[in-house]
């Protein structure tokens, strides 16, 4: 009796928690802002128990985001309400500088404890965003290997398919049968990572020679050679950048791959899962490069948002104040045309758009890797030929609107002759200014939206002036 | 002794397979120059038995990249050279202007063996860029199942989830044990996917009740239940946005989703490595978008990248024609005054930088789900306070520079008062736009350029030149 009571209990708090998943996402799986209202109502009542039953309803992805809806004040409150076994997750999932913040709230040993369950790759992450002190307590606090493990990924640089990759890999000898590869990875859960797609196939000096898909096992009979079934495998050696990692993943839509030391031994894997995400954060990096914007991340302090942008608008100031020169220089013909100064602008902001266009599609091509010496030459000749053929259509709606305000032909001509000049020279360093930054080993997207600013503005500007004093005076 | 022979003939030909591998890709797996130039020549020569060679040394997408560089002329050279079976894969890797163009060389009976090697989804994909005419044609050669797979594919809508899915998937009825499963798995090899990486359980509606991982089935005792060991599913509704798809597919780390009908029906599932594409196709559109390009896509026509380009310039000139509307106003002024005609562009050139710096950090934010109802006032005061902080110091400098400059401490008062005036403009259009035309249910990253660069230049203009008319004058 008291065990079917006992069930039926269980059952009525399974649905309630169904209810709160259902109130907590909207139907596309983003947090809905009633739950997170809920959460800061709990908090501000300072109901611990309530706190602790909305959180326990959510996925780790989703209590990430709460954190990043909520402010660092109403954070405070909650994390004591995590439960330690959901921990290891969450921290996981955060944005840096809210994980960093979370990090200080939480003590050493649940800490330590919460990143056991992870694996290798994902503990990594989280300990590097400790301070010194705090680093040295946690790793004292795990077993050696753990502590090892984690050290390990450490020790290879920021950005690269070492820090990406877990350590965690199922092998197989390259002399096994399917059936023993089968047996081989039912029994040996411990050293396996929690989730795994490909079977490594390795030869005595641990190299990769081939993997086959876990479905494809399944599907095999038990006496087949590894090696009949085997398919070649795509290596990543360990250095590599992880934005080249994710355009070998995306353009040979691996599931998993195995990365190499040099001399070709298989030291970890990397799953297309951690890949995703960085395709993300590497085209949201151009996106705001473009933009003049260096990325301060989800919940960034004022201080941050400031330190992200005010030194590029800094710089924009400076180039613009040379730009303008070419206005200085021609002040007479301004001040007994006072139209220029209304033309200038025009002008200046087409061949700004115009430039940016083309600096955009350059840095996406270069990107995913779609330009290169073989066809750099036709891309260049292709945005020019483009820009001519824009420039001719908005010289002449232009001409025309001039002629239509100021009924001065020779002031029309003077605009659709400059904004013609600056439309082809936007595209001309629209293309350009990535090329070079990318030879120069540097960045596209950062800085080229400054320089052809500048360019397409000077250009801009004089070829108006010049035109102006040379047709008009 | 012959046999010898063959042997020692067969692993020559494969070493000079593999030395073209290792031509034909740098270090990073980009296609390199070189071998794009002995492609041409062999082309050149007319050499179609060099051509197979050279192509056949390539994986489908690395083919698919070579397309891309090189021009129609060559492309129509090289097709019939491609091996008939590594026909469907290149074509699924295709960019679609490109694989429109290849389509019309292949006889329809190829292009229909061809597709009975791909997975439904892929299948439909190529069929869909098919001329009316052809289409029928290729698929009346197809077997009836495989045609009657692509039409259902291509009855959805273009970007939703049941676009992307395909149909084959991995089921197991509830009340089935492992070992049942794995054996089902191992002998109907027919109706599962070429590969998969889930085992959906389903209730005897087919509505989807959990799912387990094939490597955790590899790993359970054979008599366990599936429902002991299956996980809760992600259900991605067949006519959700690919986007969202996408969002859902990154937040939760999720390898494979089933599909599911309005009740409930699972009709198929969404792998990761289409999803992978998805992810770069977004954030590639919002970044074009805020470039205001339309995406014209890889190798487009000369016709083709004006027309993504040109209406927007011709936007900007008719707005920005409107903007200068403020200069007109107050020609009497920069007559008198030359010295604001030379500060217009720099106020202009900042107010936009710092707009655009907003906009895409709140473009960003609202595809990344980051930005919604429980944020929203947080974040516009937050960025309007930047903006305060970035005129004040931005006006400094200006105002010092103009006294260095003119000597006038007025117009540098008047043009540090309009810089600031601008700047916080800019901060409040830059976040305030995005989120309008979000609400609206319009793209926040299509139009709002122009919109941010209209207002930030009208107000520019017309603060200067308020402010001049008033302390000046």
């Amino acid at each position: 009796m008291s065990g079917e009571n006992d069930l039926s209990e269980e059952t009525r708090a399974d649905a309630a928690i169904e209810d709160l998943e259902d109130l907590a996402l909207d139907e596309d799986y983003a947090l809905t802002s009633e739950f997170v209202d809920m959460v800061i109502d709990a908090a501000d009542r300072g109901d611990g128990a309530r706190m602790a039953e909305l959180v326990s309803a959510l996925r780790p992805a989703d209590v990430a985001d709460l954190m990043g809806f909520l402010t660092a004040g109403y954070r405070e409150e909650i994390v004591p309400h995590i439960a330690p076994d959901a921990l290891a997750e969450i921290l996981s999932e955060l944005e840096t500088n809210i994980r960093e913040e979370v990090l200080e709230i939480v003590a050493p040993a649940t800490l330590a404890k919460a990143l056991e369950a992870l694996d290798s790759d994902d503990a990594a992450d989280v300990v590097d965003d400790l301070d010194e002190a705090k680093r040295a307590s946690v790793l004292a606090a795990l077993p050696a290997h753990e502590r090892t493990a984690i050290e390990a990924s450490l020790a290879y640089e920021d950005e690269t398919a070492g820090r990406l990759m877990q350590r965690e890999v199922a092998l197989a000898p390259q002399f096994w049968t399917v059936g023993q590869a089968m047996d081989h990875l039912s029994r040996e859960s411990e050293a396996l990572p929690e989730l795994f797609f490909d079977l490594y196939v390795v030869d005595p000096a641990m190299r990769p020679v081939g993997a086959t898909p876990v479905s494809h096992l399944l599907r095999a009979r038990r006496e087949t050679p590894l090696t009949e079934i085997m398919e070649p495998v795509t290596e990543i050696p360990v250095d590599m950048d992880q934005e080249e990692v994710a355009y070998i993943f995306d353009k040979y839509h691996l599931i998993s791959a195995p990365v190499i030391e040099p001399g070709g031994r298989l030291v970890g894997q990397i799953t297309v899962d951690d890949i995703v995400g960085v395709i993300q954060e590497e085209s949201e990096e151009d996106m705001l490069a473009l933009a003049n914007v260096s990325d301060a991340g989800r919940d960034a302090s004022m201080v941050g948002i400031v330190r992200s942008r005010l030194p590029w608008l800094v710089v924009n100031l400076v180039s613009e104040t040379v730009a303008v020169s070419a206005i200085a220089i021609f002040q007479d013909e301004v001040a007994k045309i006072v139209a220029l100064a209304v033309l200038l602008p025009i002008i200046s902001s087409l061949g700004n758009n115009a430039s940016v266009q083309t600096l955009a599609v350059a840095v996406r091509s270069l990107a995913s890797r779609e330009l290169n010496a073989s066809n750099t030459w036709r891309v260049v000749r292709r945005e020019v030929i483009a820009g001519l053929a824009n420039g001719l259509v908005l010289s002449g709606i232009m001409g025309a609107a001039v002629v239509g305000f100021y009924h001065d032909w020779k002031l029309a001509l003077t605009a659709g002759l400059a904004l013609m000049a600056d439309i082809i020279i936007a595209a001309v360093i629209g293309i350009t200014a990535p090329l070079a930054l990318e030879k120069l080993g540097r960045d596209p997207a950062v800085s080229s939206p400054i320089i052809v600013t500048f360019v397409t503005d000077f250009v801009g500007f004089f070829a108006l002036l010049a035109i102006a004093a040379g047709i008009l005076m």
